[in-house]
C-alpha cells in the first residue's frame, strides 16, 4: 500500500517536472509570450469591473457582456492583428446595426405572421450573401472578420427584433460596449508592451538572409570538406543546412500574413514615411528562389556518384572564395536592413567578380573537363584521344581499385539520400534501384565530371539571382528611406543582437468566437 | 442636365455588369461556393425558427441568441472543419462551465467583497494561464478554438455569476442552445451536399501530380525547342511551367489544413480502414522536393548563356524520352492516387531504364564534352588537344559571329530573366552586371558546355528523387489498402473527371466570432 503511494507520488512528480519543462521551453522560445498571456489576464480583469464595480454595471447592465466576449476575440498577438480584428468588430457591428434597423423599420408596419416570414427571408438572403462575399479574394483577405461580425450581429438584432421592442436601444448599448472592448485592447496592445507585426517581419527577413548566408557556406565547405563526416551529418532533424533553408522556403504565408498585419500598424519610418511591407513580401520571394537553388546545390552533395575528389581539389579554393563572397553579401544585405541602412555595392560586387574569375581560370587552366564540341577541327582531336582514353579505361576495367568498385555498385544518381528529411526506410522495394544499377557501371565515366559541371553551374547561377535579391533590397531601401551610405562610413557587420526566429514563433491562430 | 443623367446611369451599368462578372467568376471557379452560401442561409433561418415559433421560444427564451451565434461560427466550409469547431466548441463550453459552477461554489460562501476580489483573481489567473497554452504546439494545432471558448465562457459565467443567482441554470441553458445550434450546422455540413476537406486533399494531391508531370515534359521540350519562342513565353503570370510548379510549392501550409481537418471526418475506405491522411502530407513534401529540381530544370532554361544547340540537338531524343518517361511515371502515380489502384512500377521503370540507358549512350557516344582528369596518362593528351583548341579559339576571336558577339556582351549567366515572376525593371542600376560582362568573353569555352551538363545532370537527379515519390505513393497505397493490381488489368488512363484546383479554391479563414 505503502509503496504503491511512493510510486503514484513519484509518477506525479515527474509528470509535473515533464510540464514544467514544457512550460518554461514554450516560455524561453519567445518570452514576450509570457508578456502578452499577462497581458490578457490583465485586459480580461479590467473589463470584469464592468461587472464587479456598482458604478459602471449601472452604465452598461448585461450588455457587459458584450465587452467580455470582444476583449476575448479581439486581443491578438501583436498589435497589427489587434487593430485589424479591433476595426473590423466596429465597422461590422456599425453596418449590422443600420441594416437591422432598417429591415426592422420595414416588418414592424405588419402584423405578426409577415413580420416573422420577412425576418427569416431577410436572414436567409443576408445570410447567402454574406458568406458568398467571403469568398472574394479581396474581402477574404482584408475584411473577412468583418463580413462574419457584421452576419452576427445582423441575425442577432433582427431575431431578437420580432421578440423586444426596443431595438434601436439593444443595437446602440450594444456597440457602446462593443468600443468599450475594443477600447481596452488597442490600450493594451498598442501601449503595454506592445508586439508589432512589422517588426517580426523586419527581423524573420533578416533572419533568412543570415541563415541563407550560412546554407551557402556550408554547402560548399561541405563538398569539398573531409568524407568521414558524411556518414553522420544527414540527420536531417539537426542538419544545420536543411534547417537554414526549411526556414526561408516555407515562409510565405507567415510573410504574407505579417505584412497584412503590418499594414494595419501605426508606424512610421524616418521621414514619416510608410514602411513598405509589400516590398519585404517581395525580398521574400527572391529569397525563396534564391532558396531553390540551395536546394538544388545541396543535391550536389547528395548524389552518391560525386566528382573524384582529386578533381574536385583543383577547385576547392576558387569555389570556397566565390561561396564565402556570396554569403558575405548576404550577411552585408541583412545587415543593410538591421541597420537601415543602404547597401554599398561597391566593393563586395568586385570581391565577387573576382572570385567568379579566379573560378573561370581555375576551370580554364585544368585539363579541359567542359569542352564544347563546337570547334569541328578540334573536336576530331579530342575524339581522338577520346578513343585513347576509351581504351586506357578498358585496359583498367580488370583491375578495378575497391573505391571504384564501390562507386559503380551505386546507381545513376538515384541513392541520393532523401532531401525532404524523410529516410528512405530500409528494406523495403527499391522501384528502379534492381534495374539502374546495371547502368551505373557503364556511365562512370559519363558521370563523373557530370556532379562538378553541375555544381560550379548552379554556384554560377546562384550569384545570377543573388542579383536579384541585391536589387530588391535596394527597392526596399529606396522605398524605406534608409541612411545613405557614404564612402567614408564604415560598414559594422553587429551579429550580436538576438535573432529572433519569428516563424518560429507560433502567433496564435485566428480561430476564435 | 440629362446628359449627366445617362452618364450616371451607363456608369452604374458599368459597374453591375463588373459586378455581375466578379460574382459569376468566384461561382464559376468552384460551384460548391454556391451551395455552401445557400446552407449557411438555410442554417440560419432554421435557427432563426427559435426566436420566431412561439412554442421553440417557450423553451429557450433569450438564451436562444447562443445558437445563432454558433451557426454563424461553426458552420464551415467542409465538414471536417465543421466538425472540428463544432466539438471543440462543446467541449470548451462544458469544460469551462464546470470550472465556473466550481469557482462559484467557492466564492458563493464568503462576502461580496472578498467575492469581487476572488472573482477577479481568477479571471486574471484563468485568462494568462489559457492564453499561455495557446501557445504550446501541440494545444494550438488541435484544440486553439476550444481553449478560446473555454475561456470565453468562462468568463462570461464567472462574471455575470457575481450579478446572477442561479449561475447552473444558466450554464446548462447556453449548453443546451449551443448543442442545438452544432447540431443543425453538422446536420448542415455532413448530410446536405458535403464538402470533405479529405476530398479536396486528395484531389489536390492528383492535381499536383498531373500538374508536375506537364512541367517536366515542357521543361525538357522547351530546352530543345525553337529559339523563336523564347520572347514572348515568359511572361510568367501565363507561363504555364511557372504556374505547375508553383502550386506544388506552395502547398504545404493548405495542404497541412486540409489534412488536420480530414483527420476529424467520419470517412473510411474499403474495408473500414481510416484513410492515411498524414501519409498525404509525406507525398506532398517529396513532391515539393521534385518540384525544386523542376525549378532548378528551368532555371537551365533561363540562363542567356545557353549550349549551342548544334550541341544541344546531339541529346535531343534521349532527353525528350526521358523527360516523357518521368512524365509518364507521374501521371501513372496520380492516376493510380485517384483510381485508388496500387501502382505497377514493371513496366515503367523498364522504360525508364532504358531512357536514361539511351541518354547515357547518347552522350558517351558523342566527342566527349565530359571528361575526368582522374586518368594523369590521357588528361596529358587532352591538356595538348586543349592547348590546339585554345590556338584555334584565339585564332577565331578576330572574327567572331555575331551571334557569338552577342553572347559574350551577355554575362555570366547574370542576366537570367526573373524566375520569382518580377521582372527586372529596365533602366535600373544593375550592380554586378557591368563588372561582370568583362568576364563573360573570356569564359566562353567554359560555360559553353557547363549549362548542358547541368542540364543533364539536374534530369538524372529528378529520376532520382521520383523514387521518393514512388516510394510515398506506395506507401500511401499500403496504408489506404488500395486495390492490388493484378498482372492482366489494363491501365486505363482516365484524365477526363474535371480537375478541381484546390488550391485555388479560397477556403474562409477561421478568423470567426
Amino acid at each position: 500500500m505503502k509503496k504503491q503511494m511512493n510510486d503514484f507520488v513519484e509518477k506525479v512528480i515527474t509528470f509535473l517536472g515533464f510540464l514544467w519543462r514544457a512550460v518554461w521551453k514554450v516560455g524561453r522560445e519567445d518570452p514576450r509570450r509570457v508578456i502578452h498571456s499577462l497581458k490578457v489576464g490583465t485586459a480580461l480583469t479590467l473589463v470584469s469591473l464592468l461587472y464587479l464595480m456598482e458604478p459602471l454595471f449601472k452604465g452598461t447592465g448585461e450588455n457587459a457582456m458584450w465587452a467580455v466576449m470582444t476583449v476575448v476575440v479581439v486581443l491578438e498577438f501583436t498589435a497589427g492583428a489587434t487593430l485589424s480584428k479591433g476595426l473590423n468588430r466596429g465597422l461590422g457591428t456599425l453596418l449590422a446595426g443600420s441594416l437591422a434597423f432598417f429591415i426592422e423599420y420595414i416588418s414592424d408596419a405588419s402584423g405578426s405572421i409577415f413580420q416573422a416570414v420577412f425576418v427569416g427571408a431577410a436572414v436567409f438572403l443576408i445570410g447567402s450573401a454574406a458568406t458568398y462575399m467571403r469568398f472574394f479574394p479581396l474581402i477574404k483577405k482584408n475584411y473577412d472578420y468583418g463580413v462574419l461580425i457584421f452576419l452576427l450581429t445582423f441575425n442577432l438584432i433582427t431575431v431578437s427584433s420580432y421578440r423586444v421592442e426596443n431595438v434601436l436601444k439593444i443595437a446602440r448599448d450594444r456597440f457602446y460596449t462593443i468600443v468599450i472592448g475594443c477600447g481596452i485592447c488597442l490600450l493594451m496592445s498598442l501601449l503595454v508592451f506592445p508586439n508589432w507585426s512589422g517588426e517580426d517581419l523586419h527581423n524573420s527577413t533578416i533572419f533568412k538572409l543570415e541563415s541563407l548566408a550560412q546554407c551557402v557556406e556550408s554547402c560548399v565547405n561541405e563538398y569539398f570538406g573531409t568524407a568521414e563526416l558524411e556518414a553522420t551529418k544527414y540527420n536531417s532533424s539537426e542538419d544545420p543546412i536543411y534547417e537554414g533553408y526549411k526556414t526561408v522556403l516555407d515562409s510565405k504565408s507567415i510573410d504574407e500574413t505579417l505584412a497584412l498585419q503590418a499594414s494595419w500598424e501605426p508606424r512610421y519610418s524616418r521621414c514619416c514615411h510608410r514602411y513598405p511591407w509589400q516590398q519585404y513580401i517581395k525580398v521574400g520571394a527572391t529569397l525563396r528562389q534564391f532558396g531553390y537553388s540551395v536546394v538544388a546545390l545541396r543535391g550536389c552533395l547528395q548524389t552518391e556518384i560525386q566528382t573524384p575528389r582529386p578533381i574536385r581539389a583543383l577547385f576547392k579554393d576558387s569555389c570556397i572564395r566565390l561561396g564565402k563572397e556570396v554569403s558575405k553579401v548576404l550577411k552585408e544585405l541583412s545587415d543593410s536592413i538591421r541597420n537601415n541602412h543602404h547597401f554599398s555595392p561597391g566593393v563586395l560586387s568586385d570581391q565577387i567578380q573576382e572570385a567568379l574569375q579566379d573560378l573561370n581560370s581555375a576551370i580554364k587552366s585544368q585539363p579541359r573537363l567542359f569542352l564544347g564540341s563546337k570547334y569541328s577541327q578540334t573536336a576530331k582531336i579530342v575524339q581522338e584521344s577520346a578513343v585513347h582514353l576509351e581504351e586506357k579505361h578498358e585496359g583498367d576495367s580488370g583491375v578495378l581499385s575497391p573505391s571504384t568498385e564501390a562507386n559503380s555498385a551505386t546507381v545513376l544518381g538515384l541513392k541520393t539520400r532523401s532531401t525532404s528529411g524523410e529516410q528512405p526506410k530500409e528494406g523495403e522495394q527499391k522501384v528502379l534501384r534492381p534495374q539502374l544499377s546495371k547502368i551505373a557501371s557503364t556511365s562512370l565515366e559519363f558521370s563523373e565530371a557530370l556532379p562538378f559541371a553541375a555544381f560550379a553551374s548552379l554556384l554560377v547561377e546562384m550569384v545570377a539571382k543573388l542579383d536579384h535579391v541585391i536589387e530588391e533590397v535596394e527597392e526596399l531601401g529606396r522605398m524605406a528611406h534608409f541612411k545613405e551610405f557614404r564612402d567614408g562610413d564604415e560598414i559594422v557587420l553587429n551579429c550580436e543582437t538576438p535573432r529572433i526566429d519569428v516563424i518560429q514563433n507560433n502567433l496564435p491562430s485566428h480561430a476564435t468566437d
